[in-house]
């Protein structure tokens, strides 16, 4: 894993989720910030559910976006944004349990391009089982509307 | 494009949606239901952003992948479920203006499998601006825990 | 759609085709050039199958992926190299038939990043069939080494 | 991981592999087959490169929808065929060196559905290098036409 360019990295990632509004809408919370790392929890609620009483796809989505977006950020310079550019993401079970875990690892960090593998998971009474596995590519912004 | 197998399926994709709490939660409403083809609108809210003010990743996805799972499920025998294998999405352009619009179109409807492509665009005071393509597979369930 | 930026383009991706060593390998030839929209063809091969007598899915891909990147090159200055950044293909149908065509569309032209559709179709002695959906990302190289 | 449901795997595996006649032309060879997890590998070769002589995104391709493809149907049953449904692949580095190393390993294996993590890998005078990662869905296929 390369090392971290950035040594307030932790700093910088709780400042920014701070600023994530849908976060904090969805109940979720850091769990876990390491170089290349980064685990995201959220307790189920019935308000983001789809017809059947699961999380919703795009909730889960959400959170394992945010944690790749955000494991792809502890190794890009102290100046620099993260911007999803893509992911794609396997639903493999109903997301139903009591705890959401969001996890996002980093396959590789390129000087633009970030590679990561994200995985949610859900917590039950009868342990964890996994939900969905996502591959991600994020980039870093070093100047206004590189992507745009 | 397939004939509709289903005859009542507007009634059944309205009943369905009307079950999806996300979509209650974000404001989200059907806007066209036509044979694999649906539109879902949003008013943009700030509460849905990420930390830069547009609307956050997550919440363009959910609406897509909503507009590709129910233009999927128009196609459908009457009795089948429609359930999101999985989707890719690309992020193309920061989604900021006054409404969110979910375009899901089938682009072949196979027997367990349907493909299809989504677009998220964006209407502002000037126009209308794509903000992310979505290319997604979605299961024809007619059994519990197909998938499963 | 973005103007083209290199008044040569439709020379330059006949140049750079024909330094592509595995599209002559297949076969391949390029079928149509404009601005954004490349298509390439390749009569059926035996010795490009599955077990199963039909064209393999990484055939049909190298097809596509090379449509889509030409597609994206045609957009891009006169000094730049485009890059595959990574892509999603659905594979809809078996690839029988005694042609493969594969076409790239750009969806969007970013500075940096260039996001292509792309499609399979095998022409048959009863027309034409899709056998594949792709949603591509392409990158613009201006230096050695950027996604490196 | 699952049981194999198929004693046999490891013969039948070596049976289809030798049946891709795609595999046969690359000069590719299964070098690990085991439950849940096969490697291919192949020698670098200059007709199967793209305009900077690196090996081709869908030369890349083939070999690790190949191993994830292969991964699957070691746990479907005996009678089952495997086909893939799409795949999503990131290239991350040049394809440069003397032999690509590709391997599938399954995520999670379902009655229909399998999803497979697939990496390739170069290995050269100084090492390995990961080359590409990618994220892919098969379907076992227990009668003629299912995914059609």
């Amino acid at each position: 894993m390369a090392k971290p360019q950035n040594q307030h990295f932790e700093r910088d990632v709780r400042a920014s989720f701070d600023r994530q509004a849908v976060m904090t809408l969805m109940g979720a919370t850091l769990a876990r910030i390491a170089t290349g790392e980064i685990d995201i929890e959220m307790p189920f609620r019935a308000d983001l559910t789809q017809q059947h009483g699961f999380l919703h796809t795009g909730v889960v989505t959400t959170m394992v976006d945010s944690a790749c977006g955000f494991a792809a950020f502890t190794l890009m310079p102290a100046d620099a944004a993260v911007l999803t550019v893509e992911f794609k993401i396997n639903l493999i079970a109903p997301a139903q349990g009591h705890t959401l875990i969001a996890r996002g690892r980093v396959v590789r960090a390129g000087r633009n391009v970030t590679v990561c593998n994200g995985e949610a998971w859900m917590r039950t009474t009868s342990g964890e089982k996994q939900v969905a596995q996502m591959l991600a590519t994020m980039m870093t912004v070093r100047e206004r509307g590189l992507v745009g």
